[in-house]
């Protein structure tokens, strides 16, 4: 599996760069025989498009999908599929600077060290969060697939900002998370939310904050112990976003605090149907789900491009520089990572229904 | 990439079950040259053996690791390294409850579902934690490697046991992680961190902590964007260790709670070396090492196996049971989790040595 | 690694159908300082170019190379890069008869069987020899790269046409491959050649032959024993060019004639300089390259698109039916498989001059 | 897929050296539920044993085969298989000579420079056809695996020994095959070719020749286009086997002389049942199965380990050097490969069988 591919039976492949022509993924693996369309991949799409509210980066670009192969009759065939993104509203000179000055907590410096100067910078290149873009082109294929299949359902969504935290749950989450900018569905918090992130804008700084994901209908045992257990793989696909910089299932570090007998899901049977009374394991037994709903937290750091002062240095002459980051550059990426969360998710759970043989590799 | 291997230029395969003829372990890919004993192995092993202190399980295995190929002359051949181990003081009479009774929050149940019930469930199989000394022997290898081409060092130590935390630090750690049974350098927390699991054995309960790891001397360039990131990698192999619920990194979930303008590390330059003033982001950037120390935190959740009455239920009648769990077990892990945090950390770091080519395939 | 990608380290993925939107391939792990035009590209893809002679398929089609990433101010990044080729002149209504009526010899049959029928049927879809292009694509990058690392020369000529046999070799092969429409640089026999495919064409027939090809300047100890031996994956790439059915190593198949004293190669030392007197091994030991040249053979079907009449069958009744095949295909491929064959040597070469570490991440 | 491994879901990882402490494999991904037993495995070992007949190494080995993991009770359990195989008569002081001297056609040359000495010499180490008993060990559970799936049989035999050819075919291959010493099914032949064996080695040579492989009952949609086509998988495994220079399917290199009209296979229709009135693809067409029998040959070139004085040199001097190799060595491979063959493809489709999805995970 090459560095750029996601998965090994559903295999997401990215390319792109930030101010380049064009970005865009390739799907091997993917069954033949499911039913998708432009303007079900474009929806999605438009759900994490830049531009689109204050609380995001201000930079204007429709994302509008091309479909360059393995779609026909508007099924699958089950030949790679590629799409693609044109960009467009590119201001590569705001990163004149950058090229010589790397921006603190961003990829820019070790981008720089690794491929020798080569790598295109320009709005961070390969390494900017627009490739996530990819994520949800191969996730609504993904989604579609396990649709189709188990009829699994993948709900994210805003738990935190910053120090700002909702109790809204699942349940109101999966009607509705889009219901607002923030994509918290719990609306009063979801205001106070925008507010902050508002806030940290016009004083040129950033917010991270929690992205809460509820996974339901998963069948029992996906996940392939012991290197690609189920909470390996999506962890490793999570850490793949861009300014992550946690994930924890079910209880999480709360469980450390606990005792055995507290945090053990006692079973419960009704009608020969195993459930568990509890669900502290996220889901997941032994990197096998269970079949009770996978749920986990991801951390997102604040984003590191900001507009305030900070201490770089010059990468040619290696001297110590200041640097003020030009540029417009989201406040607060969580917003947008909702369906980038749930679209990596799909992509993981794809691959296993393939692998573990519970997908078959035509859909009829 | 099989489900059994972890890394790709430096590959271990895992193999055995617990209370099966052996398990063991075959490392593909490492670079020959690498000087390498028996008694390195084996001393390394014996910091996780069980039954070592009153803290763990009362099993005794002499955990004897015997080399079968890849390793001429004391030094590594090139070609693949088998080392096995074979388990000795099997009680299986312990698990005949549990091969219809599937035990609370362990992978029982799941392992039963995903393999038809041909599991070996002895022990909890190919998936109880025994398994995990394969990773401690591909570990020595891979520290050696490291050690050898960067002089990189790895130091895991228990941060948290239960609700009891330590504010040791990486200093302490790496001098006095050993010093006692707990495996955390501030021996009066220590004290208190044994009577808790002591104290929860006794009513046939389990505690879980929070391990904290630092590895230092990382040069600059390790990690495969975007999918085989740094971070990604440590993170998909540190869940593949059993009871592990969490990972995070740098500042980890407490950086979602601060600004951009404080999570940000300033960058600081001193006679053209690079550096950063603060160290939130656990030393990778764009999930590629930058230079400065990797630093992680993995939440273990308390053991499953308590002996404590649970609510269970019959495998092949699927009805409703009640468990009282038999055998030897580990109250807490975390003790022994150190030196296997340490070896995981090691082998992921290998590789990415290895295939970003800054170590090469034959150590002069 | 997925089934569409070729190499681990250096790795091609390829997508698109014969008359779907575009064909293209993302390269995924090229190091990064690769100097490369869109004109080198070009002109090697011009070479298997259709319609260019009377030799080969009339369909006429430009293949303008699109580079969508990963080259950036005329050198490679080290991110993926993605090659497109828009197709233009296509005549699907040819193939609409395909559909129901699989080619004897071609992959419509399986194909269908294989994906349910949803797969693009037209003009082969994904089975096309048209995606070879991708192979080139990629194959012009990897040339640039062996070139630049190792000054390495990769030569292939048409050595047979049905029974016509050339008497080349390799030195004449060099300067006059491509100096005439059968790529043979034999020009009598070449004649020859041309005319035996001209009667095969009009008596609407196809014919088939032998490559060889010979790589020069090779390190000693390219090849990753047991499985990515480089002759295992020399062939296994070979064999994914669409009609080939034979590949063989140096003596190959002759070697099984003659004695093991006939037929090793002995060593000869001129100053500290190893060389052996033959090279019956055509340049592979225990499948690690000896320093040697590489030589090897491929036996190409004589094209399975004919216009005589077959017997095939309704591919949903079931029901026998001949068939005549229209639409517009080449008589024989030799000719436009020559820089195929170059260029899936390359792919492979490239790939394993990382694996093994002798070439380098970063090309300065 | 690291290079010591065949395979990606049913994935055969090796390891081992001739004179080491044993050799051995690891399967991964195997389904659950096969009944097999030691017996099984040890009686196919029997048949590649040195040491039979007179035609073979003197060397005395019993190659009892270990299970350490992965059958319980009989049955896979669906966790890593282990199997190995202790050395027992080695001698290697024949080879103290070897470190210094490479023989000729062998990999003691590029062995020696890939891993900068630090190689095992003894014996050619990992290098050593011995390594192929560890493709028997897998190949029994591989056959077993595809005959309780498909009913699948492969069928190799000894078609030429040096310039002896048999004109056999697969239906007294089947049934005869292992009735003499050579594996040859034509008994008279067989002869012949025993004599021929034994007049090489008594002049202190060797012999090369063609093993014919033919595998019936394969379902229609085997491999997975374009790079893990079937016949680049089969071809790509069988080169891994020592001494393999050449591959052909069907006709092979015979279909380059005739015409298209004559090697297409005409499609037959009867009952529904879609077969072909000739076999020259072998079986495949556009990398995947088409139901009919798949055939190929393998050219096995003679031994490089003769006695007769050769030109040599010494590896650390870089200085000519004549050698004389010392040691036990087959004659003439083919004998002992019949049943490696067999094991190599049953491999590789038992991979191919779960890739595509044809395989289930489980075996009930």
């Amino acid at each position: 599996m090459t560095w750029s591919t996601l998965g090994e039976r559903f295999a997401l492949t990215v390319f792109g760069e930030s101010h380049g022509h064009s970005i865009g993924c390739v799907i091997s693996g993917c069954p033949s025989g499911i039913p998708i369309t432009v303007k079900e991949i474009q929806k999605e799409l438009d759900l994490r498009k830049p531009g689109i509210s204050k609380l995001t980066t201000q930079r204007k670009e429709q994302d509008r999908v091309e479909i360059l192969s393995g779609i026909f009759n508007d099924h699958t065939t089950g030949s790679p599929i590629c799409m693609t993104i044109k960009n467009k509203d590119t201001r590569s000179e705001d990163y004149d600077n950058i090229m010589k000055t790397p921006r603190p907590g961003h990829a820019d410096f070790t981008a720089w060290e690794k491929y020798g100067g080569f790598n295109d910078y320009r709005g961070g290149g390969h390494f900017s969060a627009r490739l996530t873009a990819c994520f949800v082109m191969g996730g609504v294929v993904a989604k579609k697939l396990l649709k189709t299949s188990f009829n699994t359902d993948i709900i994210a969504y805003v738990k935190e900002i910053g120090k700002i935290k909702s109790s809204s749950n699942f349940k109101s989450a999966k009607k509705n998370r889009y219901s607002n900018d923030v994509r918290c569905p719990d609306s009063i918090i979801a205001k106070k939310m925008s507010n902050a992130i508002i806030k940290a804008r016009r004083s040129g700084d950033s917010l991270g904050g929690v992205i809460e994901c509820q996974i339901i209908n998963v069948p029992v045992g996906l996940g392939e112990p012991i290197f690609s257990a189920l909470d390996s793989e999506i962890s490793r696909a999570m850490f793949s976003i861009p300014a992550v910089k946690g994930v924890e299932f079910g209880k999480g570090f709360e469980s450390t605090k606990i005792l055995g007998s507290e945090n053990n899901d006692q079973y419960s049977v009704t009608r020969k149907k195993i459930t568990t009374k509890t669900n502290n394991s996220g889901g997941i037994l032994g990197g096998i789900s269970n079949g009770m709903p996978i749920e986990f937290r991801i951390a997102f750091k604040p984003p590191s491009s900001i507009l305030k002062k900070q201490s770089s240095f010059n990468l040619k002459s290696k001297k110590a520089e200041d640097l003020v980051v030009k540029g417009r550059h989201d406040p607060c990426v969580l917003p947008r990572a909702v369906p980038i969360v749930e679209s990596v998710a799909a992509l993981v759970l794809a691959d296993h229904g393939l692998r573990s043989g519970q997908i078959n590799s035509v859909i009829k």
